[in-house]
C-alpha cells in the first residue's frame, strides 16, 4: 500500500522537439482523458496539468467543464470524476509549490524519460519508496520528445526508462504514464 | 523471452456503448497510432485492427499511407516503422483466419475486459504460456465499453481485469493495451 503521497505532472515547457530543441508543445486532448482516467483508477493523489500559456490553459478548463458541469457530466459521469483530481498550473515551479500545499511536504520531483540515465532508480526501490509515509513525490512527464535536459537534471530523482523488449522505444505519453503508474502503484501479486 | 506467437486485435464490432447495447464503434485517430508504437515497442508480432465497415477500414489505408509513403514517413521514420505490424481486416473470424496463415497455428483467442469473469486468467499463468513455443495466441481487445457478450463467451481463454488500486477501472483501451504488454512481455527483472 502506498503510504507516501504521489502526484503526477504532465508538462508542455520545457520539453524537446524531434530534433532535441527546447519548445512548449500544444495540449492534446486525449493527454487529457487518458491520463486523468489512469492517474483516478491508479488513485494518484493529483494529476497536474502545466502549460505556461494561458489560452491553453483556458482551453483545457473549456473541456473540463463540458465533462464536469456541461452535456459531459451526464453523459459520463465516470469522466466528471477522473476529471476531479486535474489542476491547471502555469510550470513545474508552481507545481512543486503547490504539491508542498497540498500534501505538506516539499515534493522530491521524479522525472521520466525514454533515454537512459546514469544513476537512474529503479521500479522496485521506487514502489519501496512510496511505501514510507511522510515523504511527497512529483512524478513528471514530458509531452513532445521529453523533458528539457535542464529539468531532469535539476530533477532529485530519474526513474529507470521503460525496458521493453528490444531497441525500439517509442511509447505515447498516455502509454507511458499508464505503464509506470501500473508498475509503481497496482498489487504485485495481481501483475 | 516469448517463444509463442502473439497478435494483437482492436476491434470496433460488435462492443458495447455505455448502455451496454452492441455497436459498431468508429476508429479513434489515437487508437492507430498509440497500440501501433505500443505493438512495434513490446515486438507484438501483429496489431489487427478490425473494422466491419469498408469506409472505416479506407479511412484508416489513408491515414497509414500518409505515414507510410506520404510527408508522415520523412517527418517521422519511427511512426513508418510502428505501423508495419498493422494489418486491417473486417472481423474476428477474419483475424483467426489470417493469425492461422501468418503463425501457422490455429490461435488461441484470449480476450480483454475491465469486468471480472469466472474461470479468468492471471497475468503470471499467461507469461508462462507465451514462452512455450509452437502455439500462438490473438489477444483482443474491444474499443466502446468493450468486447460484446458473444465474443467474450466464445473466447477460448479471458485474461483477468487489471486490477488497479480500489474500485474506478476506467482505463482508455490504448492505457490498458500497453499496461497489458508491459505485463506480459517486459523483462520482470525491469519491472
Amino acid at each position: 500500500m502506498r503510504a507516501a503521497a504521489l502526484y503526477l505532472a504532465l508538462a508542455h515547457h520545457p520539453v524537446l522537439n524531434k530534433r532535441l530543441e527546447v519548445i512548449t508543445s500544444s495540449v492534446t486532448n486525449l493527454d487529457i482523458h487518458d491520463i486523468a482516467r489512469a492517474a483516478r483508477t491508479f488513485e494518484v493523489d493529483g494529476f497536474l496539468l502545466l502549460h505556461p500559456l494561458p489560452a491553453q490553459r483556458e482551453l483545457v478548463m473549456r473541456i473540463l467543464s463540458y465533462w464536469q458541469r456541461g452535456g459531459g457530466a451526464a453523459y459520463n459521469p465516470d469522466r466528471s470524476e477522473a476529471f476531479e483530481r486535474l489542476h491547471l498550473l502555469a510550470s513545474l515551479e508552481e507545481a512543486r509549490a503547490w504539491v508542498r500545499e497540498a500534501s505538506g511536504a516539499d515534493p522530491l520531483v521524479v522525472v521520466t524519460d525514454a533515454r537512459p540515465y546514469p544513476n537512474s532508480i529503479g521500479y522496485a526501490e521506487m514502489r519501496r519508496r512510496l511505501q514510507e509515509p511522510g515523504s511527497s513525490y512529483l512524478l513528471v512527464f514530458g509531452t513532445g520528445w521529453g523533458l528539457a535536459p535542464e529539468v531532469m537534471a535539476a530533477a532529485d530523482l530519474v526513474l529507470e526508462p521503460i525496458a521493453a523488449v528490444g531497441t525500439y522505444n517509442h511509447l505515447s505519453v498516455r502509454s507511458a504514464v499508464a505503464i509506470i503508474l501500473d508498475r509503481l502503484l497496482s498489487d504485485p501479486a495481481s501483475r
